[in-house]
């Protein structure tokens, strides 16, 4: 569930090279076998991002909370085999009938979903459409280190409710260029990304140089999201996941995480870091 | 983007009915009118659960981030029309040629969501096949306080990454019966339930006397899960939003937050607490 990876830890403006452990995040296709004895066939059902382990219980645990099945009589014997790695087929019995068009419309896959890691990111450089030469700008760790306080005075229906993710835009100089708050905190950063585009239009809608700050954790789905609008600097207050740092890798992204005002710890894109 | 409620505070052993603000939660279908000028057509794209606010943009950089436009040029004017409470329609231009089939595949929805709240809850109740008989057992407030700190305990790769969320059952006695980790928090719950269920089987798949605890924050799509599994007693670290709320009390679930060994918060079905 999880693994070891170098990072550049921050302390008291001290940067170190050292290794640290993250939750392993990779894509599980959950496909299933269904249908009478002599007419067994079998469909894919949904791609979910989460961490290896217990992968039957997870899709079990999903056909019966999602309402697809309601007993553990509807499954066959035995419930599950492995189609290789980050695929499961669940076999369910032979009496189980299912709308499967029901099925097909009703689950997520996102454009971004593949069966390993490396396909997940391969299908964003796909439809990524910002230019992606990566800008070796320069931030200043001083400056960085100050985003947590200056999100925390905008930052009020959090500091209201302690239920609501914020994702903020900062300049290079440290300014809040713009924050929105969702209970999702995708949404949070859509709503961000969505409103540069509508406000600046294609030819200044350029996030290149922008700080992007994240009040929770960061997982694949948000570094997909930043990748996209071209963003090049990721700060987040909790943890990245393995596939959020190699994704931010492959798209040259400097990602911080558990940034507080005295450490931080850096994932990848080091070099852009100024410590003066 | 929040919402006052009535809850009952706990601190240090003493229950006072008082008032607690909330994030609101509430789905937005997002649709899309596009095609040339006189076969312009309306399609629905996707059901997200999002706090309300901002809904324009949530839209737009969701349909960018996801890769579906590519530019400021690819809306019409004006970008968006609603179409009522929590349903926005997006408008695409004339020009604009889009593959509705992998639209249609791509996109989440949960076979709970509605357009509102109510008609949320309602899907739930009609694929719900538990049993809903709403036990009143007492469950008591100085066990409940001890569990965020066994959960601790056993959790260890939150412990090692700080980035794992854990979903837990725990018996009216307190003893911890399972727990299960993932990067996705209702990934966790699924396997937890998974688990149950294939250990089980339906006879003593009896999940009304448990007690779950969730590492993070209560939104609407973990009260659907608990709810599928005719749990009873939702306890959370984090805070619950509207919907997680009001889900809770549609299905007579007692659900606590923002728990603490010395404090917590119950927003609805506080006549199962006893406080000795």
């Amino acid at each position: 569930m999880i693994k070891e990876i170098a990072i550049v830890r921050q302390r008291n403006k001290q940067l170190i090279t050292t290794h640290d452990v993250v939750a392993i995040e990779e894509p599980l296709e959950i496909q299933l076998e269904i249908g009478p004895a002599n007419q067994r066939t079998i469909t894919p059902l949904a791609v979910t991002m989460r961490t290896p382990g217990n992968d039957t219980e997870l899709a079990v645990g999903f056909l019966f909370t999602e309402g697809i099945i309601s007993s553990a009589k509807d499954f066959a014997e035995p419930v599950s085999r492995s189609l290789g790695e980050n695929k499961i087929l669940i076999r369910l019995g032979e009496d189980f009938e299912a709308n499967l068009d029901k099925l097909k419309r009703n689950f997520y896959t996102s454009s971004s979903c593949g069966v390993c890691g490396k396909e997940s990111i391969e299908a964003i450089h796909q439809v990524c459409t910002v230019a992606n030469a990566v800008d070796h700008f320069q931030i200043d760790l001083e400056m960085i280190s100050q985003l947590p306080e200056k999100l925390g005075k905008v930052q009020e229906a959090f500091v209201r409710t302690g239920g609501i993710h914020a994702a903020a835009l900062f300049s290079s100089a440290g300014d809040c260029i713009d924050f929105k708050e969702d209970v999702g905190r995708h949404n949070a950063l859509d709503k961000l990304i969505g409103a540069a585009l509508l406000t600046n239009g294609d030819e200044s809608f350029r996030l290149e140089k922008a700080i992007l700050l994240l009040s929770g954790r960061a997982s694949f789905e948000l570094i997909q999201k930043a990748a996209m609008a071209g963003i090049q600097v990721v700060c987040a207050i909790g943890a990245p996941s393995s596939l959020a740092i190699e994704t931010a890798q492959s798209f040259g992204i400097t990602l911080i995480g558990f940034l507080k005002q005295q450490s931080c710890n850096v994932y990848c894109g080091s070099d852009r870091i100024k410590n003066n």
